[in-house]
């Protein structure tokens, strides 16, 4: 097995960083990484806004559920979806503007995330530890007003990078029979093997905390897929240009 | 700089393969790369199709426009971002189902899209080449319908994975400037910095096609942008159970 696969096998997300600043050119090279990342017809759709202002850092933290490490990762990064950059062109090149389809938006948000994946192979093969920041989408409107984001872009998730100041278990994953299906789609017998697996996350989360919490991989998602998750995202989305034709 | 970042800045899509096998060892060990990946909620929203029958994966490059890679490659996998797996669990833990809202959308398909970029590098770590298949969004319906995806499943991409044929040049990306902003969008002088790309993409093009074909990237991507791409998607995801609420 190639030393890369250990890397990515090694993933965990970081919360807890030193105050090592990650150097300029590394950073760079990080996003040259992110940008190398295949591309949907090479519409490069992404559009990184970094943010150093530690008042905008403490707003993003606030809007995230009070993540602190938003506030003090050596870098923290906003990645947007953007149709807007290819958009401008549409009328240079005398073409009527159509990229507010479902279509397109699955085509930047892809494109965001294999960026955004690559930055943090790139970080992490560096000694960087990173955390994912979905909980910009607590509240995307006040967060595109910060960054001011222009109709045609939105913010997908948030970026933590830095020093790891903590060394965290590797969480389990699902065995490779449930993910990986051979020919057609079929779920016959996976209950079983989940079950398993329920029990070893029960384990990760009663070591982990002192037996304080301890919960199972299918009630843990069963309830977030019983929640009315994030319910203005479609009503944020369509204002902000992406009209799900 | 890391020889992870350079493998990962050494990136192009393979379209031509030997016909050299993946390993099984191997081709399981991309697979577990890829489930290390970030996840959010710890959702784990991806399943992965893997094709090896010759019949379907014929269909599937016909829908995908014709591309024969899916054909020859090695490996073919179809990648589903999956709300049944989880939704399942609601009914067992006395719960409403309402894992359709844009949220659960936009967390399924990100999910999909980080597992496999690390199945990329991970591929690519081990000197494969891949192609990621958009394509296959041309009929979404008939995809599902091959691979049987129940509803609260989607086809977002394919991914053909396979030993290079072939030595493509790496393609030019944006600018850094152009992609990265500090504190807030602003997109003033970009137009300047893009015009100097599209002359680079347009030479890129000249290079590759020996002068036969070359357009600057702007006028790609608007065109990309004028078109009502995939306008059946929205109809095709809702009746499988993403309401976009």
């Amino acid at each position: 097995m190639s030393s890369v696969i250990e890397l990515l096998k090694s993933h965990r997300s970081i919360r807890k960083f030193t105050d090592q600043p990650i150097k300029s050119e590394l950073f760079e090279d990080l996003v040259k990484a992110g940008q190398a990342a295949a591309t949907s017809s090479f519409l490069q759709g992404s559009t990184i806004v970094r943010i150093v202002n530690a008042e905008t850092r403490q707003q993003i933290a606030e809007i995230a559920g009070g993540q602190s490490h938003v506030v003090t990762s050596a870098e923290f990064m906003v990645f947007c979806a953007d149709l807007k950059r290819a958009g401008n062109y549409c009328e240079e090149y005398d073409k009527s503007f159509e990229g507010d389809y479902t279509e397109h938006f699955i085509i930047a948000t892809v494109d965001v995330a294999l960026m955004a994946q690559n930055i943090v192979t790139a970080a992490e093969s560096e000694g960087l530890g990173i955390c994912y920041i979905g909980g910009i989408r607590n509240n995307p409107g006040a967060v595109s007003e910060l960054l001011r984001l222009p109709k045609g872009v939105y913010p997908v998730f948030g970026l933590c990078l830095g020093y790891p100041d903590q060394n965290p278990e590797i969480k389990p994953r699902l065995p490779v029979s449930v993910i990986l299906k051979e020919e057609v789609y079929n779920d016959t017998g996976d209950r079983e093997v989940i079950t398993e697996y329920d029990q070893q996350i029960r384990e990760y989360y009663r070591s982990r905390t002192g037996g304080g919490h301890e919960i199972s991989w299918s009630e843990q998602v069963a309830s977030l897929l019983s929640e009315k998750s994030r319910p203005h995202m479609k009503g944020f989305l369509e204002e902000q240009g992406f009209k799900f034709r």
